[in-house]
C-alpha cells in the first residue's frame, strides 16, 4: 500500500507525536486517508447544494457538519470561515483547513485559473491552539499548467513546510488546468502532477480519477512514492456504483484512500452517514465490497 | 430567523464579551442587523449626494453622521477617513469601518472590478483603542467573478479572521461582477455568493436583492447558514415602498436585517431619521409594517 | 470657511499638539492652507524650469528653496531627496514631503497613470526626528479613474493614517485621469474626488480648478466637508490674473487656501517672493485683492 | 582548473568552516562539482520517469535516493519536499535544495518562463538544523531573456547571498529562454549567462552544453571566472558516449565538473550507481576516460 | 563646480564622518567622482568582453579587479556577487554595489525595460560590516519613461534613503527608455532625468552624454543642482579621443566627474591602468588635457 511510511523531516521533533496522531486519526490507523471534501460552496457556489438530485438537507451548510459528526470519517475539509462558525458545536470532527479557493464564475476558457491562499498557517495554528479544535491538516489546490502556476506552487510549497512545522498534515489537490491542457483525465498527466505534489512535500494528493480506468492510476501511485494518492469523487453517482469504483481504485489502482464531496453531501443525512461509513470501511478497514455495500444499506 | 447563533471560534476567549456586545449593539439584541451603509462617496463619488431628488442636506458628509447620531440605528458603515474626521463629535454612533472601496470611473464593461483594502485591521484597532470610538466591526466588498477575485478573496478572508481576533464583527458586501456575469440579480447566483461569504467567515453578508422577489431570497438565506443575509437597499425609492419591500424581505425572504444607504441619506435629516427608526423597528423589533409606517410618518 | 474644525481621531493624544502646531503653521493660524507646490521636477522633468517664459533662476533647484525661505508661505511641498539635500541650509522652511511622483514620459493616451509611494511614513519621521527639520506633512497624488486606482487608493489611505499617527498633516492631490475620463475639469467630477479625499482622511485636497468658474467649486467644498479644498495653480499666467483668480476661488468658491507651483517658481526670486507674500495675504489674512496686488507690486 | 579559489566574502567568518566542508564534500576535495540533478519530477513531470527507454526502477522517486546513497556522488539536488520525505532514510547523502521549479505544461512558445522560489533560505536552514540533514547548498534556475527575468534575478541574488550567509553553496541553473532567444546552445550566449551567474555570486553555474563542441565552452569558463561552469547532461544517451562527452567537457572545455540527471536515473539501480561512480572519477579524481569506462563496466 | 556641497540630511549624525570619508575617497578630495563602471557583464552579457577590439585580458572578470586595484580610481561599481568573490583579494579597492541589473536579451522594442533591486541595503551593509570591505556606495539604474517606471522609482528612492542612513553614497544611472522615448540623447530630456535623480536624493547621477555636445550638458548640471552629473562613457573609442571628450564634458559641460566602463576594461591591463590614471587626473586633479595624455602614454 502506498502511504507515508515515515514522518517527513520538516516535522520537528517536538511535533512528531502530534503529526503521527493526526495521521492516525485521518487514516483510522490504516495509513489510508478517508477525506470528506466539503469545499464546493466556494468552488461551485450553490450549484452543488440545490437541485433535483440534491437532498434538501444539503441547502444548509450545517448538513456538512452533521454528516462529519455522525459518520465515521477520517477528516472533513472545508474553509476556515465555516469551521469557525460551526466547529464549536461539532468538536469531535477532525478538520482539514482548505487554505485556498476560487469560484467557477470566470470560465477556464476565458482565463487560466488562479486560487490564492486565504489564511496563513500561523492563523490556522492560532485558531487550533486557542479554540481547542481538532485541526489535523491543511489543504491547497494547485492548477499545474495555469499561467499562474508559479504563484500557486510557491504558496503551496511554503504552506506544506509550515504545516509540517506545526504537526499538521498537508494535502494537495492537483488538477492540471489551463489553455494548454487538453485532457485533465490523462493517466500520464495525472501521474505527473502526483509526482509534483510529492516534490512539494504533500502527505496526500487528490487527483482526478484517470479516464483509462482504475489500473491506470498505478502510474500516479508509483510517481508519488511515499505521498498517498487519492482520487476526487467527481460528480454524483449512484452510491453502489460509487463504492464499486472506489473499491477498484483501492485494489486495482493502489489508491491511498479517497476524497469524496458531492457524492456524500448531496444525500439526506442518514444516507450520507451510511455512505461515509461504507467508504471508511473500504479505505481504512480493507473491507470487501460486499461488506461496504451492507454498511451502505444499513443491513 | 437566520442569524449567528454562536460566537465563531476565531473570536478568542478574551474578546468574546466584546464581540457579543458588538453583535448586541448592531442588532439591538435581536440578532438582526440594521446597517446604515454610507460608503457611496467613494463608490459613486458625488453622484448620490446632489441632484433633483436628493435633499440639499446630503451634499455635506456630516449629514451622514447627523442621521446616524439622531436616529436609532444598528451601526453606520463608512470609510475610516470620514470616521476619523467626524466621530469625535459623534461618539454615540457605532461604526463599521469599510475597509476597501473603489470609484465607478472605470466602467465594468472596460475592466473587471478590483477593490483593495485601504487599512489593516491593526490600524482599525489602533484607532479604536486610542480614540475610544465605538468601532463595532469591519466591512469588505467582494466581486466574485471578477478577474481580480483571487486578490479580494485572500484579503477578505484574512480581514474577517483578524477582525474576529479583535472582537470585531465582519460584514461582507458580495456582488457578482465581471465580464462573465450576466445577471447580478439572479437568486441562485446570489445564494452562491452568500454561501461564499459564509465560507469566508462573515457574520453578515450584504447581497443584491434577487429580482425574482423576496421569497427567492430564501435560497441565499439557507446557503449562508449561520451567516446573516441582508439586502442592499438599492436606488432611491419612495419611503413607504422601501419599507414594504424590506418587510417582505424579512418575513418572506428570511433576511437577517437590512443595509440601507441612499434610501436613507438622500432625504432631509428629519425624514431620514424617521426612516431609520422605522427600518430599525422592522429589523430589530419585529414591528409590523403598519407600525413601521407610523414611525415613518411620525404619527 | 471650509477647514478642518477638529483634530482627526487618528491623531493620537500624544501627537495632538504637534498636529495643531503644524496646522497652525501651514495656515498661518487661519485654517486656510498656503502651499508652495514644488514637485514638478519629477512630474514635468525639466519642462517647467527652462524656456522663454521661465526665469533663468528657475533652472537651479535651489531657487525653490530660496523662495520658500525668503517668502512668507504656509509650507513647501517637494520630494524627500531634494529636502535632504537643501533643507540643512533652509531650516526655517516648513516642508511637506511629496510621497509619490511619476514622470510625464508615458503619455496618458498610452497607459493609465500609476504613481507609487517613494518613501514610507516611518522614513519621513526618521528624517524629521534625526535631522531636526520642520516636516509638517505629507502629500500623495491620486489618479481616480486610472486602471491602477486600487493601488494608489490603498497606499494613500495607509499613508494618511500613519501620517496622522505621527502628528503630520496629510494632503492629497486628486486628479481624475485615465482612458475613461473625458473632462478632468468638470465640477461634479472634481467634487467627487474631493469627497473621495475626505473619505481617505485628507486634511486638504488639491484639485483641478473646475472649468465652470470659481462658484462651481462650491460643490467640491461641500462634498469634502471638513477636508479643505484647494485648487492647483495650473500653467503660468500673469501674476495679477493669477491673484484675481485665487481671490475668486477663495471668496466665491470657498477654497480653503491654495497650492501653487509654476506660477511662483517660474519667476525671478524677488518677484516670486512678492507673489508668495500676496498669495499668503489672500489665503491666510483674508486680504482684499487690492491689498494683495499692492504686495505683489511691492508698493 | 576553473573553480572557486576562495570563500566568497558574503560567507561570514563563523560559517567559513562549514562552507569549506560543503565545498570539499560536493567536489570530493577536487574543486570540481559532481552533481546528481534530480529536479525533473517537476520540470518534466513524469515524462522522464516512464517509457520504453527508462528503467522501471525510475518510476518510484525513491530510486533517486537509492542511487544517491549507494553511489559515490558530490551531491544530489532535488526539491525540499522530496528531501523531507526520504532523507531520514538516506542520511548519508549530501543534499542541494532546488529552490524553484516549474512544469513544462505552459509551452515556451506561448509564454515566457517564470519559475518562482518555493522556500526561503531560512526554511532550508531550519530544516537543516532541526533534522540534522546534510544540506550542502541551494539551487535556483534562471531564465535570462524571459519577460519575467527581473523577478528571477532578484530572487536568485538574494538567495545566493543568504545561502552564503549560512555556509551553504549556491548553484545556479542558467538557461536563456523566451520569445527573443533563438539559440539556447550558442556558445557566446552561454558564456553571457555564465558571467551573469558569476555576478549573482554563484559558486557553480549549470549551463547548456554549447552546440559548437566542448572547446567552445572555454568562453563561458573564462567569463564565469571563479564561478565553476558545469554542463547540463541533457537527454539520455548511451553511457559510454555520455562519459566520452563529459571527459571532453572537462579536458577540452575546462568544465568545473558536471550536473547530470536523466542520464543517471533512467538506468537500473546498479547501472546508475556505476555510472555515477564513473562520473565522479572523471570530475573529482581526474581519472582517464579509460578508467572511467572500466568503472562503468564494473571491471 | 557642481558637486554635493553638504552632507544630505538623511545621513544621520552618527554616519556623517563615514559619508564624508566615502565622498572624499571616490572624488579624491575633489568633489568630482571618478567611477569605473563594471556592470556590463549583466547588462550586455559577454558582448563587451570578447571580440576583435577587446583585449583578451577582458575575458576574465578578474581583469576588472586588477585594473581597479592597480590604477588610481575613485571607485569601482559592480554587482555584489562579483565583489564577494574577488574583493577579499582586492581589499584596497573602494566598491560601489550596483543594486539592480538586467540583461539586454529582451529588446527595448519588444517590452519596456524593468530592472529590479537584487539586494537590500541591509544586505550590503551586512557584507560591508562583516567582511571589512570598502563599500563606499550603492548604484541603481532607472529607466524613466518605461511602463515599469513606477516600480523603479519607488525602489530607488528607498535605496538612496537607506544608503544615506548607513553612510553610503548613492549613485543613480538614469536612462530614459521605453516605447515613447524617441531620443535618449536629447539634452533637455537628459536634464529632466538629472533633475529627477536630484529629487530622488542621488549624490551623483550618471546620464547619457547629450548628442548636442558637451556644452549642452550644462542644462542637466543646472537641473541637478547639488547632485553631481557624470556621463556614461559609451562604446569604445580611441583613448585620446575619449580623454578629449571627457575634458570637454568637465570644462565645457560642468560634469562632476566621469563614469567609464568599456573604454577602460576593453584594453589590456597596463593600458587600462594608464587610462584610469589619466581619467582621474582630469576628474579629480583638474589636470590639463596635455597632462592627461602624458599619463595615458606613460611619458
Amino acid at each position: 500500500m502506498s502511504l507515508p511510511r515515515a514522518v517527513p523531516a520538516d516535522v520537528p521533533e517536538s511535533e512528531r507525536a502530534r503529526f503521527l496522531a493526526n495521521l492516525h486519526r485521518v487514516t483510522q490507523g490504516s495509513g489510508r486517508l478517508m477525506l470528506m471534501a466539503g469545499d464546493q460552496k466556494v468552488e461551485h457556489l450553490n450549484d452543488d447544494f440545490v437541485g433535483d438530485h440534491v437532498a434538501v438537507d444539503d441547502a444548509d451548510p450545517e448538513h456538512l457538519f452533521r454528516i462529519a459528526s455522525r459518520a465515521r470519517i477520517g477528516a472533513f475539509a472545508t474553509q476556515l470561515g465555516l469551521i469557525s462558525r460551526y466547529a464549536p458545536d461539532y468538536r469531535d470532527v477532525p478538520y482539514v483547513v482548505k487554505l485556498n479557493a476560487k469560484t467557477h464564475l470566470v470560465p477556464a476558457r476565458s482565463a487560466d485559473p488562479l486560487s490564492r491562499q486565504w489564511h496563513t498557517i500561523e492563523q490556522v495554528v492560532r485558531l487550533r491552539d486557542t479554540a481547542g479544535l481538532q485541526m489535523v491538516g491543511i489543504g491547497y489546490t494547485l492548477y499545474p499548467g495555469s499561467a499562474f502556476e508559479a504563484e500557486m506552487l510557491a504558496e503551496a510549497a511554503k504552506a506544506v513546510f509550515e504545516a509540517h512545522q506545526q504537526g499538521l498534515l498537508a494535502i494537495l489537490w492537483a488538477y492540471p488546468r489551463g489553455q494548454h491542457i487538453t485532457d485533465e483525465h490523462d493517466a500520464h498527466l495525472i501521474a505527473g502532477v502526483a509526482g509534483l505534489a510529492a516534490c512539494l512535500g504533500a502527505d496526500f494528493v487528490k487527483v482526478n480519477a484517470p479516464s483509462a480506468g482504475p489500473q491506470s492510476l498505478r502510474e500516479a501511485v508509483r510517481a508519488a512514492g511515499r505521498t498517498g494518492v487519492v482520487c476526487a469523487g467527481g460528480g454524483e453517482r449512484g452510491a453502489e456504483a460509487f463504492l464499486r469504483g472506489l473499491h477498484a481504485q483501492l485494489t486495482e489502482g493502489g489508491a491511498a484512500g479517497s476524497a469524496t464531496g458531492r457524492n456524500i453531501h448531496q444525500r439526506p443525512l442518514a444516507e450520507a452517514v451510511r455512505l461515509c461509513n461504507a467508504i471508511t470501511a473500504l479505505d481504512c478497514d480493507g473491507a470487501s465490497l460486499h461488506d461496504a455495500l451492507r454498511i451502505l444499506h444499513g443491513s
